[in-house]
């Protein structure tokens, strides 16, 4: 998908949600554990249960990697139901890679050939060589890790070099030399609204993946002051605060009121920002 | 498996080395193919024909990734192999994960409780909630990205603070905070073997885990004398200079002569450091 679709979708949908499917084994409604993909079964129905409300679904990978191979099993199935019943999705496999570049072309061709995601997350610590592969692909992303929104992004995010500009300012700089607004958009923690402001001087254009609002306690309204774009320029995840509403048999339902708050306060947004 | 352990083995195999399974089903021999598991047919051999002049294997994750779900199955296969019948082996996931608390969490779950690794290789750019999940097993170990041997290094990893101090640098100190010299081990790329004596003033008695000897050009005799200390102190990988040294019938022989050179020149090395 590249970045008038996404737009498009935004506008269509009125929304910039994108929903993070962190699917625990042990926290889904007990009921489902009888199924023969109990983690696909659950995707399945928030999908089904949202889909018209987000742009965007986020698999965790970490989720289905510590189920091993019946893991990697349901996360490929929810990928592949998605893109067949629902292939206006912008899939986003955060995964958190990076490594050496002929490492790299094997984690993109995991993302991009074998599976069918249009965006993997990138830790940039190994820079240039780790992050360019992923842009290889046509109307494919990568989405480096700039201002995570967890206790430890002040441990080297905020550290600052000779010239007094923090890690995650140089990530941004440096970053925009090696793709463009079309393959490449950025984690910023909604934990750090205010620091939106900063990061629009540097990366105006680029889309945003802003985890953190929600459960980590991040405002909606505060993201889209400071980081909306004239193409509104934000990916909003929220996780668990959706897909866990509610363990009962009603979790598709609880869901679906959950993100349709959301999503009528995204469209509030957007409408004030004249966007739609 | 903890250091002294460690050490003991390498006492015992007279050798520091590590074999990297950078398993590619393009580049093996192509009369495996028609195997049911081609890549595990592959590490099978590759693992029989070395176990005893190495002291760890590493799997590279994204080589496993690229193949989906059989890939997955694969390495399963191979860790469990290992283990099974050459557990005196420290089996490293080379996967360069790190993400928020939690999800760090899992992705322990997946490395230690679902497979048998001893070890993950970790980036630090979220910093310590991200690093920590991975030191609450017993006898099992991070490996923090500290000094990679790609081109990319450059890009952030020598960033110099407004003391002088390079990002690389910064890891190793803040993140031996976080963890001990039983828990904890660093990435330090060979092609930077002159840097490893000003890294082992910063972490005198971890192990380094050195990629990059061999095809990558580093020097083992630099790597040893800037960066062995009292129990060795270094696993140094290779991984295609060994594991395709020959495409044909005789890959495993061919694996062994030379992991066989390898060996002896480590065995020269320890014997010089009076560690034998």
């Amino acid at each position: 998908m590249n970045r008038e679709q996404l737009f498009e979708q935004i506008r269509q949908k009125r929304s910039f949600l994108c929903i993070g499917l962190d699917t625990d084994i042990l926290k889904i409604p007990s009921f489902l554990k009888d199924t023969s993909d109990p983690v696909f079964a659950f995707n399945k129905e928030i999908i089904d249960a949202t889909q018209d409300l987000c742009v965007a679904y986020k698999p965790n990978l970490a989720f289905y990697e510590s189920l091993g191979v019946s893991g990697w099993a349901s996360l490929e199935k929810t990928v592949n139901y998605i893109r067949e019943k629902y292939p206006e999705q912008f899939i986003i496999a955060d995964a958190k890679r990076g490594d050496i570049g002929n490492t790299s072309n094997l984690y993109a061709r995991a993302f991009f050939d074998r599976m069918d995601f249009d965006a993997v997350t990138v830790a940039p610590y190994m820079g240039e060589d780790s992050v360019k592969p992923f842009m290889t692909y046509l109307d494919r992303w990568v989405i480096v890790l700039a201002l995570t929104s967890n206790k430890g992004a002040s441990d080297f995010q905020f550290r600052r070099n000779e010239t007094g500009e923090s890690l995650f300012e140089s990530v941004l700089k440096t970053s925009q030399k090696w793709g463009t607004t079309d393959n490449m958009m950025y984690v910023v923690g909604a934990t750090q609204a205010q620091k939106l402001e900063e990061i629009r001087e540097l990366v105006p254009d680029h889309f945003l993946l802003v985890p953190g609002v929600g459960a980590q306690g991040g405002s909606l309204r505060e993201v889209a002051e400071y980081g909306m774009n004239d193409q509104c320029g934000l990916l909003v995840n929220s996780s668990r605060a959706i897909i866990y509403a509610s363990n009962g048999e009603n979790f598709g339902e609880k869901a679906r009121q959950t993100a349709t708050d959301v999503q009528l306060e995204m469209e509030e947004l957007l409408l004030e920002a004249e966007l739609l």
